[in-house]
């Protein structure tokens, strides 16, 4: 494998994932990488520090980052936009930013509009993460056989998608290219969907008056269906903000499967309802086979 | 704790749930208990008996159940009633039976149609299983710290509590008492709504056009969420038979939940997105802390 990653990358968000990649880099290359990172607060970043994440602390005034070709921005979704404007003074031409966020189209469309031609700037979105955070969690095998989507657009250049398929090849993840329209479509289905719909479940059960001697008899079915439920509030709300059309749209077919089975009960079709049942398990079954090993 | 149970008891039925209870009453009891057990077929029953889960086999005529005055039925749903109604000429008088599967209004209202008054039938729920069926994975502590459901009706005599209350506990689960009725609409909340969602979320996904692209980006979200879309789609279509009016009331509670999210969407109102996600949050969290220790 060609190593197409500069010598010395920054971090900006130095949390679950920013940490993971960090850890996943120094594993794999050693003391060939060099990695700046900053966190939330100048406490956080000098832990990590100790902690080996990171070799440097990106100062508050960010002047380091002009020897840093590239940048890796794994702050909040909310974050991403201001943080890539706040970098632009501060770079050297050429440099490639990237981000890790759950939506795309939103961010690549409002950083295109601002960008200057001598900077780039790459959407990506490593399917992984964990309901901790934070880089006391992060793990330098967090992506190991996961995918990892790279969001190109019209302006992408071939040079710069070269870097980013190196860092995915070495954090043992697997590359996917597609548009962040295409992204935020495909992945409002493999994601976010279960990310709200965990929580709806949540609410209209505990709404029932009962709910107290309901909880007393529930057991794994109820905590696996709604593990999801218990995830960060805010970057729900913050996915849900970017991709809002997509995720509408499949509450919608949800909601009315939903109706189509309630219509199966009602009219007692019950070797419709097995047969469904059967088939809703060979999709499952067949996908835990062909995408889970 | 005083031991109410006979020195002998059958087993029709020694599967998951009829296996488990077989062990877990050897290992609290030892040569104290003798287990008499049957499955499916002969060589099942053979192969239960090599492995130590039961001491002797019931023979096809059933003829040894009239020294055994607790039978448990541990058949799938749609084979309860028959059996009892097949056991009653063989069994002595003040015989009492339980069943242990996951509906009772209709199996306790049709089997006190036809029981005879010198014998008794008892329905329980143990609220534990897995994916993984057969005696093969039975398991000496599957019932430990899980509830088990007690459905007396109005019939049922204090005598006919005290052994299943024995059972219960040498089993170390907890016992609670409900009527069958109340049994069926509060397990439809915490059981079988999860059973059926599950099925319907990856009925909805895997029509989408692009499913094979939406299969191969998705993660550990779909996964749990979806696991029991795996489960027996004949015990699954069973538990909808006979418990229809409750799991649809479930079903319509859920759907007018998404609708009523789907607004909040549509409305932008993301303050109260975000309050909904960690209202929901704290929901699971605390049922976490207060069930699943």
């Amino acid at each position: 494998m060609t190593i197409n990653l500069p010598k010395k990358i920054a971090i900006i968000g130095v949390g679950l994932i920013g940490g993971s990649i960090a850890l996943g880099l120094k594993k794999a290359l050693g003391d060939k990488i060099s990695v700046s990172g900053s966190c939330s607060d100048l406490k956080r970043a000098q832990r990590a520090q100790k902690m080996g994440i990171i070799d440097e602390i990106i100062s508050p005034d960010k002047r380091s980052l002009t020897d840093c070709s590239l940048v890796i921005i794994s702050t909040p979704i909310n974050s991403v936009i201001t943080t890539v404007k706040q970098l632009i003074p501060l770079l050297a031409p050429n440099t490639l930013m990237i981000d890790v966020s759950s939506t795309k189209r939103i961010i690549c469309e409002e950083i295109n509009k601002f960008l200057p031609v001598n900077l780039f700037f790459l959407g990506t979105h490593p399917m992984a993460g964990s309901e901790l955070s934070g880089f006391e969690n992060a793990s330098a095998d967090l992506f190991t056989n996961k995918p990892w989507i790279v969001c190109p657009n019209q302006e992408t250049r071939r040079n710069n998608l070269l870097p980013i398929k190196s860092l995915i090849q070495i954090l043992k993840a697997k590359p996917i290219i597609m548009t962040p329209a295409q992204h935020d479509k495909l992945v409002a289905w493999a994601s976010h969907l279960f990310l709200i719909v965990s929580s709806i479940l949540v609410s209209a059960v505990s709404k029932q008056s009962r709910w107290e001697e309901i909880a007393r008899i529930a057991s794994t079915g109820f905590c696996d269906t709604t593990r999801l439920a218990s995830h960060d509030p805010d970057l729900k709300t913050e996915i849900i903000k970017t991709n809002k059309k997509n995720i509408t749209d499949c509450l919608l077919k949800v909601r009315n499967e939903i109706d189509d089975f309630i219509i199966l009960l009602e009219q007692n079709r019950f070797r419709d309802i097995r047969q469904y049942m059967n088939k809703t398990k060979s999709v499952r079954d067949n996908y835990l086979n062909d995408y889970c090993h």
